[in-house]
Formats: C-alpha cells, structure tokens, sequence
C-alpha cells in the first residue's frame, strides 16, 4: 500500500486497539498503546501505536503525534533502564515502498548493542511468548 | 558515544544552529532547523534538528519533541507534494551503537522509491551541492 488509499479498520493493530486481537502489552491510556513487536528486530523491541485512525505520520493529527512522540521518550527511558542497551534505534515507516507493513502508524523502538546486527524489517522471526511476557514486564517496572 | 556521556558544543549540527557552519536550509523558527542531509541515503533526505542542546531523544525536552515531530510532519508532507515519493522514511538514531554520527539530536526524513534500495546510514557519497540547492528549493515552494 502506497500513501495514497485509504484506512483499513481491519487491521491488526486496530483489532488490538479495540481488544479484538491480543498483545503483550507495556503501556496504554485513553490515546495510546504501547506493545511488544512479536517479530521483534532485536529483543525489548517495543511498537507505540497512536489510538486514532491514521495509517501513517502524514495523516496523523499533530496533538497525536505530539502525545505519540512524548511517549516513545518515556517507553524508550524505560526500555533503557530495563534491558540496558548501548544504543536505541527509532523507526517510522510511512507506505509499503518504505518498509511498513501494517497499515495503521506506529513507531518502532529497537534497542541496539554494540557489535550486534539487528534483523531486518519484516524479516525477524516470531518471539517466544513468554520471553516477550518477562521482557514486557521488566519494561513495565522501569516505568 | 554511547547513550552515557555529556553534550559536546562543537558538534557540526551546533555549529550550523548558530551560524558558523553552512547548510542547505529547508526551514528554520526559533526553536528548530530543517536542512538537507549532505550526505543522502537517497534525493530529497532532510534533516530536522531541534535547537535545543540534547545528544538524543531521551535527553530533549517533551516541548521540544512534540515541536520536533509535528515539524517532521510539516516537512514530510512538503517532500512528498514537491518529490511525489512512493514512501516516506523516519529514522532517529541514539547513540553510536545504533547507527548515530553527530551527537545532537535529529530526525532523518528519507524519500523511499518502488524497487530502489537506499544507501546504509553513514555510507552514502556526498551529494552535488548544486543539486543539493535544487530539491530543498523545491521542497521549500511545497511548505
């Protein structure tokens, strides 16, 4: 799907959003989520994903971009304090041709560590449940 | 440098904020710059750049984020109406281990093309200034 189109409220992340589909999740109010990628690039790789129907950053409001942001520094602190990584990688993909698969936004939170490749985008395998679950609740106590 | 350590003054992206070294600009206010990457990952790469003196997004203000995104926002709509890319990707890189090379906090904006690789963060050529002054005009007719 390019930027041109249309919201599909079929989604994955929409069906999570309205708790039709399950998620390990970290963080959640009234705007936002915050879940575990259960093909994570990297361990401790954490989605925020903005409530509002938008597929990407240019059809986003900027009080939920705004809300967006502020959150990933908060889940990424924690991210940091929990799992200790040596680098924190952001990443936001807006339309097919750029990388995104999903197509609700969302902002990837990838930690890095020094000498460690991280798995393509798309390309990572399912995580272990209960090591996203242990993960998850490190992050949640770092909060 | 890792996400330890303190602000260095006499990084390049200062040294632009406060006038002593060039750059091809897009837009500029008081708190923010937008500029042309001169080392593109592919045509039409911008850099945002949050005055504010902060090595990561872990350091910089919850203020200056929220003005950081919704200015990416603005710029990314302008390079897609001026450059009409397939895609649109947002990358912000913290700390040398997760691919950042000057240690004041930016945002990269990089256009993304059907079937048309980018070049590794770090790794691209530098771009023909000429050129370079070509596509910020047209992304600056297109705010």
């Amino acid at each position: 799907m390019s930027l041109d189109g249309h919201y599909d409220d079929q989604n994955i992340f929409a069906k999570i959003i309205c708790g039709e589909a399950p998620a390990v999740k970290v963080f959640e109010d009234s705007d936002i989520l915050a879940i575990m990628d259960v093909f994570p690039q990297a361990p401790g790789h954490v989605l925020v994903i903005p409530k509002e129907s938008a597929r990407n950053l240019l059809e986003l409001s900027p009080e939920a971009a705004s809300k967006a942001i502020t959150t990933v520094q908060t889940i990424a602190a924690a991210v940091r304090k929990a799992l200790e990584p040596d680098g924190i990688f952001i990443a936001q993909f807006n339309g097919a041709p750029a990388g995104q698969t999903v197509f609700h936004i969302h902002f990837h939170i990838i930690p890095r560590r020094e000498g460690a490749e991280i798995a393509g985008h798309g390309k990572a395998g399912m995580a272990d449940m209960a090591e996203l679950k242990q993960i998850a609740e490190k992050i949640r106590a770092a909060l």
